[in-house]
């Protein structure tokens, strides 16, 4: 369809069309990671973020899904994993040093902002490429809140949300399935049928990262013991 | 056409015919954003923006199309989100160090031509692509003003426009059918009319961001029961 | 003719015929300005330039073709607006801190030839573009004058020309009827006579910036009302 | 399937897959490395690398595969040579400045992080090329670990895990026959018996870098007569 | 003859015959520049540029091209314009300072060489393209000299040169014609003759421009009715 | 095999067999000089070098291929001259600040692993090219010791070794005839055959170029008339 | 041969033979140039140089060939003009530097060494193109020397060289005809001989620069009187 594609493949540089391809690309990475899916519920959120892991003698708990940002932020992502690792790094050091500076702790919105803000730079100028990470953030602040913040550094809210190499078979479950007001049991349980949904049944407990916040008690991480609960 | 494209994609350089093919490239980002519509009313001036988001469990509160700049300025963009937010955030900063420096508020003007100087750098070093937004700014200093930024930095003023997807409807219907001298809540009407023919009669009230300023008052947000009364 | 043109094309350099091809592209972009006309009068200078804006919502008084750079001086452009903007803002700024330093008015051809020296850059080093803008540049110091400063940076002196779309009219039209020693309504008269006959008798008044200085008299930007008297 | 295949090796872009080229090439340079084997043992850790040269005069202990990093760690690589040696002394650097600065020694974890984001920088910005090596970490700190950290930066952990060359038959071997609980010596000489299977019996004692960790021992690498034992 | 020209032509690099394309290529740009002639006469020198400008409103005493750099030293120069102006006032400022700093005049042949190596940067780094001009540089420091410095940065030193459009013309022309000895009014009558026949007898006397020196007097630029005396 | 072998020249970037193809190439200048041979002897190393060079008219004393680097240590190159030059002053300076700073000369494994990581960066970082030289470092510290590094910059030790034009002949003859315990005569005497046999019989002693170290000496360059007597 | 020869052209890079192109290209540059030879005296050296300029009316004298850099040392360079203005200047100033910090005049081959780093920088870091430049060093320090030195930096030592346009000829005639132990004045008399030779018996005396040291003078440059005493 263009005369020759490779024009618009160096640097960051828009196509005929308006679009970025490094950016496209990069996001094409973001599908080949985990699923993950975040959920509001009743008094918090949830994440639940799969391991897609094939190697027998890995060890699974030594590669992290889900995080805790701050006392009251958890975030998961799917892509690249050392751009995870690293985009995870900048928004903790982010609530930190928020939390440090005003001795409060930060909004969700303005910690989705940041990140989107550094992931835009990597869109912009030369030398460098897109992360290849889509991020949810969830938590409570003011209120629950679950942000997903992609390669193209667009923020946007959700109810309920999945990303990486399920997306679009979770996005369809989660239409169908979630509900307002789930407690956070509920949404665990269809977070886990959800992704067991996307590999076709084998999902196993210790192939998932679960993390939730409910009102009144910070983000925590499951340990395996807990999640095979939802199995 | 031309022998081969690639030659004036790399950097934004000229083409034979004195285009710049990627702020030629960024404006057809801008015509993928939601339509964004601005009116010159009887005593101020109206922006309405079309959130076009098609995902059921997104939170569209999260999207915002329409910003307060400062209290006598607000403005919405059309194109890329992250590059929207952040030129947004660009002219805040100026117009808040402008009232802080000098005691005064910042003109329109002066405003849309910090603007225009900022996204011209983008069209004119290299190692940067252009930003894939357009703007539209408005509001009231010694008289109302609306004008429109694009990705090539032309600064234009209007009695009304239209910008991002629909941009050919709108203002065909503008043409039509704005009058000088309408009120804030007749231009609404329309702005919403014309929004709702872009998308063929689709349109929800939550899909929709406004703001107004008239005289005497602060550039306003409406919320969602205010926007639903002009459905 | 040549086996690749993509060659020249990526940054400013010389083709196999010794021209600087993005500076032949740039040339282009000023082709597609709006027409401006410059004449030495009997006591002073003129300058006339087309707004060529065809869209009906459009305030034309925010778009100013023809600027007071400084008491004795004005300039018009025609081009890529953002870039006659930047570079209008440039001689103004070099005329006001001549001005402060050395108590003095600049000369017209001092401020041309930074001009001049400020495009050029634009010519020589990497990772820049061309302006695509020429600038009339006219005034008095110790006599009338009128420069001619365009992408390629060259300085040129003329009693009557013409930039932009009309170029060729208007100069054909100039070199038949222009005269010395006529005065300022004259002059004025028979520029938006030119720029009437470029646009093919659909010439508005609100379409037309006219600035004008006579000895005695600082650089002057008529109204709406006083350019009508002319048509 | 792509129109050309260039356009994606320029400094580490996305192709459209979402791959990072030169990261995958980087990856091919790691499977021609020796091999290299690493196993959690009852109370500790074994790093076994086979030295592949094939070079009569050359002395087999100038090259060094198997390095202590610090008293409670070890690390092993596999790719290009002087990209190991240079990443290894990174890693010893950051243990032994952790140990200054806090007076007690670095989690593997926190090494391996460093190592990965060390890593990370060279497929992120322009005018590096990635890392042309994998590594194994292993060693004790509140537990025994082993982790695998190649040029994608990605960080996983493994009970037993080989790199290198024979990096699939070592890996199919290790599934079958490594056992949770293994002594130091049975998986020394396991993973001797499996870099002999990759290179079809003729491994001799001289071409094997062996280094293992015990409770309550250093980190220590087997001189030649000790390595002898395992065969 | 060669697989692919671009190769050469991207930076100031080496053709596989050892020629500088772009320096090549901008010796075309000087070939298109009015004819330029400098003589050494009997008591000094003399430089006669013509104007090669074919726009009846144009002003030509606003295009100088015979510049005096200093008491004792002119110059012209034949290419693009603004290019010419640049270098003309380095040499100026290099003049200037020398005699500031040492209190006595730079010598023609370091100012020769202060050109030949400000114009040799454009030529070696990267990032910048060569200049498009050449220039004769004429005086009297201990005996009459004549200096060519062309986009190459060679110095040579000449009796009678011609650069330009009419280069060959004028230079066949000297070599008959010019003789050791001649006065000013000759050289100047014989200058003026040559440029009249490249240009085919039109020349007229305001599309020249006309520099000399003699013993003892400072370098003087004719005015209009100096020159026409020579016609 | 590869559709555009372009894409892996540039900068030292990964061709898809994850090897750098600059390093490569750079391999091939080595093989291109004259052959380099070392030995470790039973009280020291010898270093033989061919100075292949067929002018008749050259001073041959002028071109140095063995070098003492410090009192205990000697270099000698094969490959691009200048480089040579370079790398060998690098390695002189190192040594002598290390014994400057520290009152100790440097081991052997010390300067080669600084010239592997001064070799390193060359292949590494954008803007430069692979050094395109080999080196054999030979001496005594705490032991006799004979170190390769080439472009790659990987370290190697040997008993005994050889580069340049002659390697392959010249390694099957050291690996047939070379023995442990050899004398430095006997070292020199073979390895004078050996470049002998390479060029077919040809060689004068005066192009050759030979350094040694016994314990308890210093590292000797031999003069002509010492050389003449190995014929 | 090769697929596509652009690969190798950019930056000063290895093709897959192992040759950096751009320093071969610089060389080819250097064969244009006039012939230059040189030749070790019974008591000093000489160096004799074709000034290849077939331009009537140039000053033959202002084009110098051979330089005088130190009361000890004299050179002469064959290719681009400007490139060797620049390197002559450039080895004047360190054998001044030399002769004021040290207080003793700097030997050749420290000269040589000096000359050859400089222009190795050239062929190895980005943005900078080789010196098409080979220049004759010569001199007395502690004996009569004679360097080479070319864009590839190496250095070499002669009895007796030619470059320039007629090295192949001029060599071969040196090899016959140069003997150890010549007068300066039969060496100059070969020299001019030779270059006669070259351009077919065309030679005149004013298109040749002599420069010559004898034990216990000067390097002097001779007049066009005493060359003429050579023809």
């Amino acid at each position: 369809m263009y005369p020759n594609i490779q024009a618009y493949d160096r640097g960051v540089m828009f196509n005929p069309d308006g679009k970025l391809f490094q950016v496209e690309y990069a996001k094409e990475a973001t599908k080949k990671g985990g699923t993950v899916i975040g959920m509001i519920t009743k008094s918090g959120i949830v994440l639940i973020a799969h391991k897609n892991i094939d190697e027998p003698l890995s060890v699974l708990s030594s590669m992290q899904k889900v995080f805790r940002i701050d006392a009251h932020i958890g975030a998961a992502y799917s892509g690249i994993v050392a751009d995870g690792l690293h985009v995870v790094n900048q928004i903790r050091q982010a609530a930190q040093s928020h939390r440090m500076v005003y001795g409060e702790v930060k909004s969700l919105e303005a910690i989705a902002k940041e990140l989107s803000s550094y992931m835009l730079q990597a869109t912009f100028y030369g030398g460098v490429r897109p992360y290849g990470v889509s991020l949810l953030i969830g938590g409570i602040d003011t209120d629950r809140r679950l942000y997903e913040v992609g390669p193209d550094a667009t923020i946007l809210g959700y109810k309920a949300n999945a990303i990486g190499f399920g997306k679009k078979i979770a996005t369809d479950m989660l239409i169908k399935e979630y509900k307002d007001g789930m407690s956070t049991d509920e949404s665990l349980q269809l977070g886990i049928k959800i992704i067991n949904k996307v590999i076709e049944g084998k999902l196993k407990s210790d192939h998932v990262d679960v993390g939730y916040i409910e009102e009144g008690k910070e983000f925590t991480i499951l340990n395996d013991q807990e999640i095979a609960k939802y199995f």
